[in-house]
């Protein structure tokens, strides 16, 4: 057993060469066996232990920097730097993050989770060590899939001519979180199966020796412009750009790739070494299904089989079927993703209208804007984004779909507490930076059948218009109710008195939770579903106020811009007596934990919910 | 006059080819003329007067699509399409507008303002084109300058696997607003100096014939790998990511180009042709100072000198003499721009330090992130972007700044009403997106020695801060007013009781002048100098209640999360009786027009707040 000899950061280095292939089976054995109880993102790294082993070796941790892109393959690294231990509660609640986190072990430089941003940062990491003339080693490890957001090439563009030593390190795993997509993918997978790569492959030295002589060249650029073009010089497009390309190298040899590294070290200003790997290496039913492991539930080890099958279905399947019906019944609507059909439950759009469906890359602000491209050309545009990745398209969607009022369709997905996954991946700001966009309308649906009417809504409307749903089940309660969708119109579920809920979608199930229990106090209470998050029903609140002295609005968004704040600017216009609660994610940002655990850390649980409204309510 | 025969799109077909030159001599002289009075970007345009002739040759508005990127280039489209009489009222209230609109013209084909946005939206106006199987050209123009955004890369990405036909034309000046930077730009540098430009320059014909052969040219690789690179394929860059390249053409040669637009046209697929321009072309003050007449102020023609000189100093002086103070004094401070050095004011610290400033391009999301990482290695990294273009980095800021609560200091100028440019250039959303990120300060100056200490407090503090100041002449008013500032706590500047004003920054003096009318009234009347908009001085509040029985909050800021509902959202959970309104801007987008005159139609002016105060007290 080599990986108990592993305590610490550079404990890698004491293990025998010849031992290094053992360590990785060791590695792999045990993210399977861990991942198997806890699920996580189990075929990123799968397909990078030996890169990871490989910077190890190379690097002198904490001195020298490595900066993760995106961080879900970060695995090893904490492996490798003493963390093996965390792994029992992985992306639990007070346990180990499933991303590098600088509070938990200083060899995490800089804290990730979305994509494309580990050239950024490096770059900046690398730029300070220069100005503070230090000599330690700067390495960002970047994906093929992250490489198609715009923000790893405005970083790229930077790098080229920085005057500072930098190494990027090109993950290529020819995937994003599903199939990669774009021209640059197409580019680099040509540089993997050129005749370059499998002469290559010994490492750099020969770069150049391949290259055919006299006449046989010249007719090969006459015949074949594209494959000469890799056979002269692969990475030609980085070294455009002004970086020293090193590579193709296989990114399951740790000899290779400590080669190149030490290589690349020696080399003067920026350098690429592009590394190939393979997702979900080691494990067949990863390697079959990369997509479906790339982040995974708990699962059987013998057959890869989910562990807990789901019966019921989730928002995202009632999304998938919806837009089918859509696609079928109107040849306008077309649907667009950021990298992620299977995520968002495009995958059946996909195959059945195929034209109509575009996957762009991790490519959020472009997606946005193509959209409105779409709109402004006739179509009827569903863009499905999880909530806390279209915060990179904010800008997009006020300046290319609001102002213009075009009729772009945001499905919304993973808005509010998502769990596992943390910081970076809580839908909780979405009500507000929406909400300030003139022009644009928001809704939320209660439970399965409403998200199925609303977005049947959606696409019938004449502009900006962003439909919110949380992760997980459906909520198929108070399946009774379903009066038709009016535009900036709440549903008054139950009509009482003194209290009125005025919950925004994820928040019914705990409104009527609440509800539930005031009623067992014998309290009356009124319960709204809002539906509207923007703009509000001042039609409603104005029938409430005469006979309710408290109006608590819940919503799993934070306060500041919220649909609760909305309200009480409301009613705070007039001259009323009834009071405003709002129940709302405070704050602060919101770590990792099942999402019922985050909802009573943050006190937005029927309990406490139920408590607050006690506290503030006299008969 | 062949200028007076162009009353509408298509009209220049008409004028024969033996013509065109004495068209563009009239046009540029329209240009100079008009825009010598009402001021406006001179230099684009000038740059691409031939170029948008070849355009207007080429295709038949408005059933082809031409879109625009920023489209501040634009005025030769628009005298082209009948809109000369325009340019009398050019970006003033109720006048033309500095850029595409589509309620201008059928011709304006989707509005723009921000960069790098053409190509994502031409790709979306072709798709739906192709999914409705119509047989419309459409080309996006894009400048070099905005290559360096990322969201254009997403889109070539894109394009250059989309089945369908597409034209990019590349307008390739050497220039961002200032010059340009990257990778990038030095790859199409290459393209302009190499010999094969020079040899191809008659179009793309003979583009493959200029190889040399045998011997000499596998020397010539081994020589010279980059040089070689451009002669072979110029544009392999884009080749790479699956577009068809074109070019480099001469850009002020409209036969030239309007041949090599016909060629494009016959080429299957996406195509990107590059076209060569010069930034002030045929004006020789614009020709030597692209930059300063990237736009300008009215100046007179004979010599170039702005008409109206300024003898007072703006807010962007003042943070660019303390900059170069903080340079001096702090060897942490380092500053970084996206593309603008002169607008944000951070020449002079270039010239300075030119070590620690960083010119990253049109790429906001990456110098936000970069800060992160300066910041993470301990610099003191100040992100000097107007308000408006932040909005692009809007994920960068919580993701990679605000989630680590690291020290990076934002330095938001053109913050609120910017005047002429109009909606997509208006800072008035920037109080909402950023009150909602958890860590983040924010600050803003009632004038200009209030914005010197905030900077320098803004570089003392632990974690993510931003200060916000407008467009235009720094406040010289209550110099006598300077106490420390203090984390958190605003400045009540007139303590009286009553009505209270609280102020944000820019709405200072306009809450002095509200103030002395009501005091010409005989009403009493508190004014604060809000200072710190998050957090909110609840203390100095909790002290205004008593005694007064309005507040008045102003802010150049949408209200869904601004200032004014964070006071509400206070006041609203005390018991109290004091009623607050908020001043700020409605929920719309504001076009272009002088500040004062948008004041007054937004009720946000001294006059407007007056009566809507009278109108809410009671003594």
């Amino acid at each position: 057993m080599y990986l108990e000899r592993i305590e610490k950061e550079n404990d890698i280095k004491k293990i025998p060469r010849e031992h290094w292939d053992e360590l990785a089976d060791e590695i792999r054995d045990f993210l399977i066996q861990k991942l198997s109880v806890t699920g996580g993102h189990l075929a990123p790294n799968l397909g990078t232990v030996e890169l990871t082993m490989a910077l190890h070796l190379f690097l002198d941790l904490p001195e020298d920097k490595l900066i993760w892109d995106v961080g879900h393959q970060s695995y090893t690294h904490k492996i490798l730097t003493g963390r093996r231990k965390g792994f029992d509660h992985l992306r639990q609640f007070g346990g180990m993050s499933g991303f590098p986190k600088t509070k938990e072990s200083p060899c995490d430089t800089f804290n990730t989770g979305h994509s494309s941003t580990s050239i950024s940062a490096g770059l900046g990491i690398a730029m300070a060590r220069t100005i503070q003339g230090k000599k330690n080693t700067v390495v960002s490890v970047i994906g093929d899939g992250s490489l198609t957001g715009g923000m790893a090439y405005e970083a790229l563009n930077n790098a080229g001519k920085a005057d500072t030593d930098f190494i990027i390190v090109l993950n290529d795993n020819n995937m994003s979180i599903s199939e990669n997509v774009g021209g640059v993918s197409q580019y680099l997978n040509q540089i993997r199966t050129t005749e370059a790569y499998i002469g290559l492959k010994d490492g750099i030295k020969t770069r150049l020796s391949n290259i055919p002589r006299g006449k046989n060249m010249i007719q090969g650029i006459q015949k074949a412009k594209s494959s000469f073009k890799q056979l002269v010089i692969p990475g030609m497009y980085f070294e455009e750009m002004g970086l020293t390309y090193l590579g193709p190298v296989d990114g399951h040899d740790v000899s290779d790739m400590l080669r190149i590294f030490k290589e690349a070290k020696r080399v003067k200003g920026p350098v690429l070494v592009h590394v190939l790997t393979k997702k979900g290496k080691g494990y067949l039913p990863a390697e079959r299904h990369p997509s479906r492991f790339h982040g995974t539930e708990p699962f059987e080890i013998a057959t890869g089989v989910p562990a807990g099958k789901r019966t019921k279905p989730n928002y995202t399947d009632i999304f998938s079927t919806v837009m089918c019906k859509l696609g079928d019944r109107n040849p306008d609507v077309v649907a667009v993703t950021a990298a992620m059909p299977d995520g968002t439950g495009l995958k059946r759009f996909r195959n059945m209208y195929p034209d109509r469906f575009f996957d762009v890359g991790i490519a959020e602000g472009h997606a946005v804007t193509f959209a409105a491209g779409l709109a402004a050309g006739g179509m009827r545009p569903i863009v499905a984004i999880y909530s806390s990745f279209l915060q990179r398209a904010y800008d997009q969607i006020i300046h290319d779909v609001c102002i213009q009022n075009l009729p772009v369709v945001f499905a919304i997905d993973r808005a509010g507490l998502v769990g596992s996954d943390g910081e970076t991946h809580q839908g909780i700001f979405d009500l507000s930076y929406l909400s300030s966009m003139p022009n644009m309308t928001i809704m939320s649906p209660k439970n399965k059948w409403e998200l199925s009417d609303m977005l049947k809504f959606a696409v019938t409307y004449n502009g900006p218009i962003a439909l919110r749903y949380p992760r997980g089940l459906a909520f198929e309660g108070l399946y009774e109710y379903r009066p038709p969708i009016v535009y900036g119109k709440s549903e008054c579920i139950y009509r009482e008195k003194d209290i009125a809920l005025l919950a925004v979608g994820s928040m019914i199930p705990t409104a009527i939770e609440v509800r539930n229990r005031l009623k067992a106090q014998g309290i009356s209470c009124t319960l709204v579903n809002a539906r509207f998050v923007k703009p509000i029903d001042t039609e409603l609140i104005d029938l409430l106020l005469p006979d309710h002295s408290l109006l608590v609005t819940l919503e799993e968004n934070v306060a500041s811009g919220g649909y609760g704040e909305k309200v009480r600017a409301y009613t705070d216009t007039l001259q009323t007596k009834t009071k405003v609660i709002n129940i709302c994610i405070p704050d602060c940002y919101v770590e990792h934990g099942s999402v019922d655990i985050l909802r009573k850390e943050l006190k937005i649980d029927a309990e406490s919910v139920v408590q607050r409204i006690l506290e503030n309510w006299k008969e």
